[in-house]
């Protein structure tokens, strides 16, 4: 078989002009698919005979990009899961930005690894990493890592902490005993279960703590479970702070943790995923305070700062704790004093993967493009349009707001007479239903004491106050159908 | 600080047509970018001035898109890490494509999050993972992942494992007793070394098992070790087979691995981040027969399959226990039975990521572009290559071969008559690093047997075989030089 090969095939265009006006035909396509997202449907069900075009084989032989292309136009395009439009309040996202789109193009181009190595790339991410730390006020001997998410970057906190606490040498020894024990509230996100799963503790290692009314961890809870586990012979390490709980937005108390932690040596890592960026807006920043306090804080870029997906980031106070968590260097990947293998602290020796995408490049250009303070102004805007969301809900004697607002998050429900809770759980639902159905808007969901909320998760740079506006005539104009 | 919020602010271009006109602008260039890498320097070192650019503090004000791109080309295209070059062969990476470029592009732009959800982008990574394990010879009940690479491929693979061997309910109990035992050679790749630190398992839990003169595992010696760890009171879980080794591209016998596991009742996981994809090579696939018994296989596909990074897979043969280990469904994750958020197995529950970037898109778009018969071509070449390279060697008396070629990988060094294993040591490091800095080549290097190796890494798809012409060439004449 190998006789067949010509060593002169590549994988590069055979027709580099027919390439590139393809390219340049998607370029105007994508501009005009984001500009004009709000004239689409925010979602649509794919029919039948989309979903059959997805389960053909393997393709063998080749085909021409432009069929490619028709066949992404025709099957992929308009079925989107429509977190780039104005009114996608659902899950936590952010909406991308094109800075966002031309650093990931520019990263797909030039393809560095980012594990390490002498090049441009890496200084680039050197460079983010030191700005996201000027706006967490991190010191500049702190270190960090740019990751795929929150869920990475909560792990690799957490790592951090469990390597650094156990008081053995882990690494090399393994979980010697199963009594170490992290807290958070109950309302800590699931991505921290995962990872202390992951990490070999157990679920029953992650002690859930009461919250307040508010949904803020509950202190004297904290200190009192802190002092049981302790006298039970457990050996308290961590404790995650939440700076914007998923539910509600409610940012936990940071100081009074940040207190805690020193008081009983234990690590505290604060999961930011949701709020730790809203340190760049003016409003939210002070209800941030004592995040400078962590150990180790988890970001999530790809939400409040809008980067196209992947765009989480870890940053950890102590450098030398973070990089002997991670740092693993075998003889093919020994450094050198020159050339490209050469330099000191590859952002391999950070994290958990080897080969890295230059993901620090769209944050670069989009951080250089717009600055920071106009990404502070995003953010101060959704929080403000969560509170004139609120006023609209307490304006209208059949909705009720079900939560306090939380950074920018509002949970409501329609709320006729003389309803069961079971009743008004299924309405709502139902609600919600019709809203993403009708491709009116795309609120999220959760339950908050038995009862099903409406959950606006406001984390688009592209929404105005009129589409809340729409928002509530609809929901009462569903709701009055139903019943 | 809120009333100056305009809610008509975003992120979106102030003038669509002027950002357009620059992307078209960034089209053009980055195409020229890719097709003349060949006329660029392959390296080079940043200069002081340079590195300087990327100290500057936060920007908080706005700048220029275009003078954004200035800096950009000013400061970073021209310093890459040179991996898209043809004659890159250090380490194990793909050089890219125009149509895993397109498929960044439209990730970005379409930016849906593959966490879950009913959408285009979901159906898409499920075709794509059933065509891997039609590639891999997977059963179409087995389940996979998309992840960010080996490493992360490698890290659920291992989790699986250790879950579902460990004989109790190790997600909610943590690890109990500190004696599960992994087992693989000694050339077994640093990432599970990393993965198994990670699990809570420590190093000393990982067993490597002496290597043949091929670099392969010794079958013998591991069932030894197998034996005498359960007689001294160990459980032994799980078998990393390595189908590729850094080092030598060694691939272990596959077949006799899942004997031993089926017999000893332990999970066999595949390595497979080199040397799984070459299933696609006529050649090279009867070297990975049994690689369809594995339990678990991590593949990367921004390796041979030439994606631009990241794009890694993990493909496990039991979806349940896949399943099992990571799915973890809080209130606001709940499904619905209608709508966006309906639908069964979503991504999020079968690894760590809660949020994903639609990496399937471009995998997609490229194998339906290209064919997989391409593909396997791509990789056929590099391996007649890495032979042609082998006989550059033997024909002459002062470069000597120091492995046996495994797949694609070539280790020699420069060996004239007369000098000690140091001083050959020093004069091949400096040889390899004169490459580079006269960007002529850039070759990996290794240590086999306290023997420096210059060491290539044939994963180009764009090399031919006059450029190992030009690295023998030039190997001597730097050596002679330098002597």
């Amino acid at each position: 078989m190998s006789n067949s090969i010509n060593d002169n095939e590549s994988l590069d265009p055979e027709n580099w002009e027919e390439s590139k006006a393809l390219m340049h035909k998607m370029v105007d396509d994508a501009f005009d698919y984001v500009k004009n997202v709000r004239d689409r449907k925010i979602w649509q069900d794919m029919p039948e005979s989309v979903l059959e075009q997805f389960k053909t084989d393997l393709p063998k032989a080749p085909s021409k990009a432009e069929s490619v292309y028709e066949d992404l136009q025709e099957n992929v395009l308009p079925y989107p899961m429509g977190n780039i439009h104005p009114r996608f309040w659902a899950w936590y996202m952010g909406n991308g930005t094109i800075s966002g789109v031309m650093g990931d193009f520019w990263a797909s181009i030039i393809n560095p690894n980012l594990g390490g190595g002498n090049h441009a790339g890496h200084q680039v991410e050197l460079q983010v990493i030191n700005w996201i730390k000027e706006i967490i006020e991190f010191p500049k001997t702190a270190s960090g890592l740019l990751v795929s998410g929150g869920s990475m970057a909560n792990f690799a906190g957490l790592a951090v902490a469990r390597n650094v606490k156990a008081g053995y040498d882990i690494r090399k020894e393994g979980l010697k005993e199963n009594n170490l024990v992290f807290y958070g509230s109950s309302e800590v996100h699931s991505c921290n279960t995962k990872a202390i799963e992951l990490l070999g503790l157990g679920t029953k290692s992650l002690k859930k703590i009461e919250v307040n009314d508010d949904y803020t961890i509950n202190i004297d809870a904290l200190k009192e479970q802190i002092k049981t586990d302790k006298a039970n012979g457990l050996k308290p390490v961590c404790v995650i702070g939440t700076s914007g709980t998923v539910n509600t937005g409610a940012i936990d108390n940071l100081n009074a943790i940040a207190d805690i932690c020193k008081a009983e040596n234990l690590w505290f890592h604060v999961d930011g995923a949701i709020g730790a960026i809203a340190m760049l807006s003016d409003i939210v920043k002070p209800q941030l305070k004592g995040i400078e306090r962590a150990d180790s804080v988890a970001l999530d870029l790809h939400k409040w700062l809008h980067m196209p997906f992947e765009a989480g980031c870890v940053l950890v106070k102590d450098s030398k704790e973070h990089k002997d968590t991670f740092s693993l260097i075998p003889e093919y990947l020994a450094k050198n004093t020159r050339g490209l293998a050469s330099g000191e602290n590859w952002f391999s020796e950070y994290g958990l993967q080897l080969s890295r995408r230059f993901r620090a490049l769209k944050v670069w250009m989009s951080l250089k493009e717009h600055g920071s303070e106009k990404f502070g102004r995003m953010i101060t805007k959704n929080v403000n349009q969560a509170f004139y969301l609120k006023d609209l809900i307490n304006k209208h004697q059949d909705l009720e707001l079900l939560a306090p607002i939380g950074l920018d998050i509002v949970c409501f429900r329609y709320k006729p007479k003389n309803l069961s809770l079971e009743d008004l759980n299924a309405l709502n639902k139902e609600i919600k239903l019709q809203l993403e159905e009708r491709a009116i808007a795309l609120p999220g969901y959760t339950t908050l004491k038995g009862m099903y909320c409406i959950r606006c998760a406001i984390s688009s740079h592209r929404v105005t106050n009129a589409d809340f506006d729409v928002l509530i005539t609809e929901v009462l104009n569903i709701g009055r159908e139903i019943i």
